[in-house]
């Protein structure tokens, strides 16, 4: 029998969710529940339904897994803990201030509906996290560091969008070279904010704006652009659209840290990812999770967990003889 | 209360494992037992204790984990079922093909004792295991390449040793960039054995030796090197000695993969380690996973586990509020 799933939320995440469960051969997609009129929505998988948000506890027999596709300002922190008294749950909710309350939230929903809540499921949080707790605890003494991109922040582009004049805009957030060899070199160096990341836009504005004023409103826009180097590109519409209409990201993880009686070796631990697709990938860490919570469920556990807390194996399609065979 | 480690085996391993549990302040050192006579045995900490191995099980109430720290050929295969009669233990068992069956043996061991036992942690198998699987788990469709090096290999360093005239040697393996260049573009290439990686040969020669004839046969030895293009470098005792001490090693994890309806997204997930001492990190690996497997035994767990099985946040001195709250 298929995990059947349910995403709750329709965007490019749940659109993600929606092709990423088409890969794994032992789940079928049940239903995508809309905040919108379903009448309107057309999905891309045929004899899936498409029901309103109100519908979903209608549906708790008949689905597995609930994910939830929502952001995470103000999607998230009401959805998760009231879906999660109703349905096994996976979300990726990434305000890393604040996972801490929306564990706590979920968690005691959870428990009430006696289901299993998985929060922060993703790349950063998600497999960023991973990796740095793996790196820390095999090199105690040690150094972190996280570097994003080149990829697009959607909230920098957003942030540059809401300027007078401005029509659309790209924001490509972009490591510095430079610091990753430092990092890589075991020199374990301290790094301002501006030498880790420069950013670069693409903007496109009303004919008649000034570019001048606008640049500067960009490039000292507190929290968003004045603490980086930061490049503006005028561009026109048409540009935009055939040279930045993906939605790139990735990054670097990399601990580096001493062994030995007297600390004499170096060692360097990386991880990288390269993505086409945010929101694709996003969702493919998802669904493997989801599995996750599915078995973790049928074996009766409770509750909410994160990503630091699932035995690796419970993601693969694969048996853990077969893991052992072949994997390990 | 510490956990308290035993140590089983006092070679280039052991010495590592002593030298990780300093720096790992929730651990003691209790013991370290060896085959040879323990008079002679000289460690490098002071106040524990060097024992004969057939002195082990008088440590049962002494010891929480029990690292076994013998080679994978004829020591470990019998050593850690023994052992996991009377300890919770955990050994770097690295000959994949026989894991499925150092598996089962261990396993029962384990439950005949009631213990945890882990095997084969380390980095491979081990950590590069875990990235094997959560790349796989997270991009179903997709190629997975591993390479290592740069880095010495024990097994092809001896075996130059056993060619007649052969004084001393070091064998490095390489992996080679244009592999590694085009396996990170997403073509997913057809490696051969040759293509992945070169080998470099440091040796030293007896003053009267053939070294046409030497050069020959490791170039020619089947299995070690045939396969492989192969440089070899005769330098004197000296030289081997002051630039060839070292037992660095390291390597790459790439998955490459495909998402979106049409499969039009490509992504790159790659692990990579560059490590000084391969000693000293395989043992920083196990005395992470020897954490593990005191709590795993402490919550009433029993039998086998490999890296695969383990939450991860067991690894971690941290605990899980600490872990959401700062790495999540």
């Amino acid at each position: 029998m298929k995990i059947r799933v349910g995403i709750y939320g329709y965007g490019n995440l749940g659109r993600g969710i929606e092709s990423a469960i088409r890969q794994n051969p032992d789940m079928e997609l049940v239903a995508v529940f809309t905040r919108r009129d379903p009448e309107n929505l057309k999905i891309g998988t045929e004899g899936v339904e498409v029901k309103h948000v109100s519908d979903a506890e209608s549906f708790t027999d008949r689905i597995d897994v609930m994910i939830l596709c929502g952001g995470s300002a103000t999607d998230l922190p009401e959805q998760t803990p009231e879906l999660a008294k109703m349905f096994t749950v996976i979300d990726s909710f990434d305000t890393h201030a604040r996972i801490p309350e929306h564990f706590d939230n979920v968690d005691n929903a959870a428990k009430e509906g006696k289901n299993v809540a998985i929060i922060s499921a993703g790349w950063d949080p998600g497999m960023f996290s991973l990796n740095r707790l793996y790196a820390s605890a095999v090199l105690p003494e040690g150094e972190d560091y996280t570097f994003w991109g080149k990829g697009v922040s959607q909230g920098h582009s957003d942030a540059i969008r809401r300027i007078e004049g401005v029509l659309d805009a790209k924001q490509y957030t972009i490591p510095v070279e430079a610091a990753l060899d430092a990092v890589r070199s075991g020199s374990a160096p301290k790094l301002s904010t501006r030498e880790k990341h420069t950013r670069e836009c693409f903007v496109v504005t009303a004919e008649d704006a000034d570019k001048a004023r606008i640049e500067k409103e960009i490039k000292e826009m507190p929290n968003y652009f004045a603490d980086y180097d930061t490049t503006v590109h005028f561009i026109s519409m048409e540009e935009l659209k055939r040279d930045h209409s993906g939605i790139p990201h990735g990054g670097f993880v990399i601990r580096t840290g001493k062994t030995g009686i007297n600390k004499e070796n170096n060692h360097v631990i990386e991880y990288s990812l390269k993505l086409d697709s945010n929101p694709e990938f996003t969702a493919s860490v998802i669904v493997a999770f989801a599995r996750a919570a599915y078995r973790m469920k049928a074996k009766g556990e409770v509750g909410c967990k994160t990503v630091f807390d699932i035995p690796p194996a419970l993601l693969s399609m694969k048996s853990p003889e077969e893991l052992r065979a072949h994997l390990l």
